[in-house]
């Protein structure tokens, strides 16, 4: 028996993901709205969402702050009160748990949550600059540390304490492109080899080029209704049924172990407890694999396997599509890959698509219960969603 | 009969406001939570505190974003989750929102909501470009102008339309310094004479220097819980009876009229009918002063006078202490300062202060009802909160 239905996903959009030149987020914003919009036939948006919450992480991508009411306004929702949430790369995993809140409340009975970001037309030295801005500025950014770093310490003590190989973190890109490859509105649609991924060049040892996540423009949209309005408006609901948040000290050096994401994991349990759900009941998972070793220790955090075990699980195939527990069907962050703000909504639309059976060539047979599980930074912030079939 | 109680004011906070050379913004809100939990000794905040929201509007004054959980550490609630808004200048005016409609839901017993900004350590032409990105970028920002033109643009329509004077405007900097002279937590803490603030240098015309508010650095926040716990940790407490927001296209060249904000009126009606409280029962409101110009122009958005007699009522003195309706009794953006991201929570400390009689010289005898009125950007956001005496 899950837990109670805290609201239901009735409709999504997401933008085609990748280089998208000439154009605004706020433009692949509308663009997502549009066929979330087309999905749900019966709705009139104007009219019926009250709300809009969405995540956008950088306002020095496109020198633009106030995204809510922007894109509101290009959403064609004026005058509805619209708020931005940054909570770094869990910019909109945040936004899809403050949607949930307000309709399981009662609040609103219908709402929008999403997310956006454009990147690619900054070079990548702005990028990385930017990103860094998520983690700590006096102890981390101040000498020159960036995600990549940061990643690469949680690496090495992964390897030290547990052995995991660098060949095992390179399996999950290997696993991640060959699904995004499934994937038409994945960035990089092609399929890489473990040779090709083990001798790409070091960006920070032990991660190399293919064990880190794209930097990538796009937009990701849900409508959320409470459970009882659902079949007003589609006949194939998909109910969020868990959510969870938490946090932990922005800086790595304040973190007591940094083999583990504390936040990641608290989410985790916040989000099965309410779900009434285990972790070998979930049948598709959307993790967050900004870079190869996040994915393995997201899946320990999570629950699919013992702590230090991750790089077995992906070694043994049990995260493929048709595996166990087949993780980032989508893609993922690693090769459909990471419009930051836009990250954790985008997820969210991989688990409704699966939930829903419209996932095509990287369909999981069966999914009933899925997850989606967003981090922020270096872990500082962490959301867990769980969902069910309508 | 006023409305319902969504949520209760248990205790607030308020870094000294100004020039707080050394610091950074965590270190503003860890001061600003301490005297929060010192007025409520019965709180134990890691152990109580469910959820932090906090306003934030600038990642590139300090370099830093993900400011959630870097706040929710330095205010001692990790790991707590914690939430960062971006709403430009009305950021913790929607934080107070989601901090009220998460208690009132029944989610969270307490909460805090709060907000922060460190702006004084960059130049004139840093912060004046770091607050331009809260307006449009391809038709405002691209083109040079920045918030002082696009509120001069709505003085001299106000001006054209109905008459108000570059003296009226004056007067509300008059009003707001004096005041501001009065608050040991205000930023400049000197009056000004009309004659100074009329011969004081054009920024953009017909706004002066003693037209725009202040550059500075501060923390705010505020401790809410379900009003039947109130009584648990004060003897005091300020009930929030009304809440309102709503959004408007980011570009002034998209609106139907500049001579008032459509949002700021919405998220009024919205506030007002919540708490079933008519304009003339407020005793006491802060509003968004960023420009004397938009002081009047909330008198007029709120109901306190006729659309066009703005500038009258300042005139009359009816918003002095001891008039009909005191406005910006803290000195207000004005003289107290905006330290943007924290300013729609310090107003609210001020109404706090105003309802528990703790305004010290700028007490308004009897004030059973207050109102605060936060803006975002040129009225793309607005939020509107209405409090009343426990």
């Amino acid at each position: 028996m899950v837990g109670k239905r805290l609201a239901t996903i009735v409709s999504a959009g997401l933008s085609k993901f990748g280089r998208r030149e000439g154009l605004y987020g706020r433009e692949l914003f509308a663009e997502a709205a549009k066929e979330a919009y087309e999905r749900c036939p019966n709705l009139i948006p104007k009219k019926d969402i009250k709300a809009l919450f969405v995540g956008h992480m950088g306002e020095s991508y496109e020198h633009q702050g106030h995204t809510g009411p922007t894109l509101a306004d290009w959403a064609g929702l004026l005058p509805v009160q619209a708020t931005r949430i940054e909570n770094a790369c869990a910019s909109s995993g945040v936004a899809l748990r403050l949607g949930t809140s307000a309709v399981f409340s009662g609040m609103y009975d219908i709402v929008m949550v999403g997310g956006v970001e454009k990147m690619t037309h900054r070079t990548t030295s702005d990028v990385t600059e930017f990103l860094a801005m998520a983690s700590d500025f006096p102890f981390e950014q101040w000498h020159g540390i960036t995600f990549p770093g940061l990643y690469a310490l949680m690496a090495t003590a992964h390897m030290h304490r547990y052995g995991t190989t660098e060949e095992q973190m390179a399996m999950v890109a290997v696993k991640n492109h060959h699904n995004g490859a499934l994937n038409p509105k994945a960035h990089m649609q092609k399929e890489v080899t473990l040779e090709k991924a083990m001798s790409s060049r070091v960006i920070a040892w032990p991660l190399k080029l293919y064990d880190c996540s794209l930097i990538t423009d796009g937009a990701s949209c849900l409508i959320l209704t409470k459970p009882e309005l659902a079949k007003k408006f589609t006949d194939t609901p998909v109910h969020i049924i868990g959510s969870g948040q938490a946090s932990d000290a922005i800086g790595l050096y304040e973190r007591e172990d940094i083999t583990t994401l504390k936040a990641g994991k608290l989410a985790g349990q916040e989000a099965y407890n309410k779900a009434k759900v285990k972790p070998q009941d979930v049948n598709v998972a959307e993790v967050h694999d900004c870079f190869t070793i996040a994915e393995i220790i997201a899946y320990e955090d999570l629950g699919f396997c013992k702590p230090g075990k991750g790089g077995s699980l992906v070694e043994e195939g049990a995260t493929k599509i048709g595996g166990k527990i087949p993780v980032n069907t989508s893609g993922g962050l690693k090769s459909k890959g990471h419009p930051v703000g836009a990250t954790g909504v985008g997820q969210a639309y991989e688990i409704y698509l699966q939930l829903t059976g419209q996932a095509e060539k990287r369909q999981v047979e069966g999914a009933e219960i899925g997850l989606s599980h967003n981090v922020g930074g270096s872990g500082a912030t962490a959301t867990v969603h769980i969902y069910r079939r309508g």
